[in-house]
């Protein structure tokens, strides 16, 4: 085993810590005073049940005195409120009280649900993420966003909700499928462009041991993603304004999602070909150069992820993506804001011109 | 008109106002500057749409370019699932982002469940409380409890939401059947034995103009309650202690209630027979004299409130009560705890002997 890492959050009363290491749910060091209930409830899903079900409740039953598991469909078509009433119902038929400490065992929509439910059962009762993705231990881990689905949008329904602690098992990321991987590393590289060129550099050095699963390497790069992702939540904790840059690649990625249907192409995925054509953005309005871009590029590849964008659309393919980033949170009385690189390590939100969008998706999308 | 009194909510970034006297929406002095959105949604139900919705949209249409109202059906047994997702519907088909504000137009359920959209909408967007009943202008104006019902328990999906503005209309109270207006004067009661025997003189002195809608009466009768409320609020923002003593008299006014079937007693009416319980409890416990017992089960009467609680089980009434009382969400492992009167003007919460607490329900009741 090696040192567990551990990234502390500072956000007053609402602070926690990460931890990161491979075989925590071997370990005997796990300090739970932060959660201090009898009854602990695992909210799972049916694929990771199996696999980690009995190694959480292993390091749990030193801690708690009743232990017990909601399995919920695996999916994002799931991420529903269905689902928020069958954990309600186990609570609420648990008798479960205000004591009661909420375990997310799974992906984003695992952590997103439960953590929904840990923010309004009883009007909040305290959670603990226990991540086993590379994307949700990179992104869920800080920031505090829970929530829902809704028919007509996603993620309509939720609230700002800060975990008790958030457990990152390294060793989790064995059983996760080489797709599911690379899509989280894109949400790891975006912090390089934004924030970091120096862990930039360590990634441009360090992709192909991340990309076998080296537990020391893979901590590094969860490790340093959460401290830059702290760092800009710290100062805009409820996503008033700088927290946007976050979303570098988002913007365009969404519109992928979207407009492909949504599982066709992966969140990281279209977060990957967004982010190059952010960048050519980006260098259309002078704020970087080519070799930025092509640098970033080159990265991302290596990744194992898509550096061009699918067409949307066969007539008016560039006209289909401004229309699908139109219904984008951040657009504002219908108009889109851009994240776009000001400079290698440094990141804003603005607006655009449209005729130079449409020349980058023009230029960035083949079919 | 009167002059317009304003209590001031202090906490820290979600600091608020509340506004309260006569003709609130026939003035032309109210400051919409702490929510500066474009569109107003108006949360309200089908009985005061057709009172206060037009006044609502004259005070609203100088501030906001769109306006648009969402009526539900009215009633506790619609505090639920189904009619969020009639408010989240509209608000995502009118293509609502986070710079909209929701009002809600209403008593409490329609506040609890107008709030609890807009906590959740988006992650939270402002909204302004505009309650039209007695109990909801001291209860729900302080405190940002938002929730609904489960159909195994009350409340117990919510979340902890502040409202930017409070706009509390005492003209909407000649409305407001006696009966209610009755109801919502236990809530006013409770402060002065838990807090303020000022003010319980004041109340004995005014009680037959507040019973006469006097609007000076109740103005201060609102500001008061909203002001202590709001002292023992900002100690204890999250309920993790001292907020309890402001449930005095809800613990067996909520076994009232369920044992009677929900809405058979009105809450305040549960409340006020549960404060005459509460107080002979603390007797009981040697923490106040008879003479103040006797001095609130007065005041209770003069309200046109009971003071005797109902027969729920005709073979072990106290064995009902208590089994009731156990699933409250105070209760910590099924110990119940009490808050009583400790001494004038002064509430905690403790645990009580059950022999004592079974006496004090056998004598209080009658069926």
């Amino acid at each position: 085993m090696n040192k567990l890492e551990t990234v502390q959050i500072d956000l007053g009363d609402r602070s926690y810590s990460i931890l990161i290491g491979d075989d925590i749910f071997s370990r005997t060091d796990v300090d739970f005073s932060c959660v201090n209930g009898r009854v602990a409830v695992i909210v799972t899903n049916e694929t990771v049940a199996p696999l980690y079900g009995l190694n959480l409740i292993g390091l749990l039953k030193k801690h708690f005195a009743l232990i017990f598991a909601v399995h919920l469909p695996d999916g994002e078509m799931y991420k529903n409120f269905d689902s928020l009433e069958i954990i309600y119902d186990a609570l609420i038929k648990n008798a479960c009280d205000r004591q009661t400490v909420i375990f997310a065992l799974g992906g984003g929509v695992i952590g997103d649900m439960a953590g929904f439910v840990a923010a309004t059962y009883m009007r909040g009762i305290p959670f603990v993420q226990v991540p086993t993705t590379l994307l949700s231990q990179v992104d869920s881990s800080v920031g505090g966003k829970t929530g829902i689905n809704h028919p007509l949008g996603k993620n309509m329904i939720g609230a700002f909700y800060q975990p008790k602690m958030v457990l990152c098992d390294t060793t989790t990321l064995k059983t996760l499928p080489d797709r599911e991987l690379s899509a989280g590393l894109a949400e790891v590289i975006k912090y390089g462009p934004i924030a970091d060129m120096e862990f930039m550099a360590w990634l441009e050095g360090s992709m192909d041991l991340l990309r076998q699963k080296d537990p020391k390497a893979l901590a590094h790069a969860i490790k340093r993603s959460c401290e830059i992702k702290a760092w800009v939540v710290s100062q805009d904790e409820r996503e008033s304004g700088l927290r946007a840059i976050l979303n570098f690649g988002h913007t365009f990625g969404h519109a992928i999602e979207a407009g492909m249907g949504y599982g066709v192409w992966l969140h990281g995925e279209g977060v990957a070909a967004g982010m190059v054509m952010a960048a050519e953005l980006s260098l259309g309005l002078g704020l970087v150069d080519e070799s930025f871009v092509q640098r970033l590029r080159s990265l991302i590849a290596r990744a194992g992820l898509p550096v061009v964008g699918p067409v949307l659309d066969a007539k008016d393919n560039a006209g289909r993506y401004l229309e699908l980033m139109q219904v984008d949170k951040k657009s504002e009385a219908g108009e889109i804001r851009y994240i776009v690189i000001d400079g290698p390590g440094k990141a804003r939100l603005q607006k655009a011109p449209e005729s130079l969008v449409r020349d980058v998706i023009n230029r960035c999308c083949k079919a």
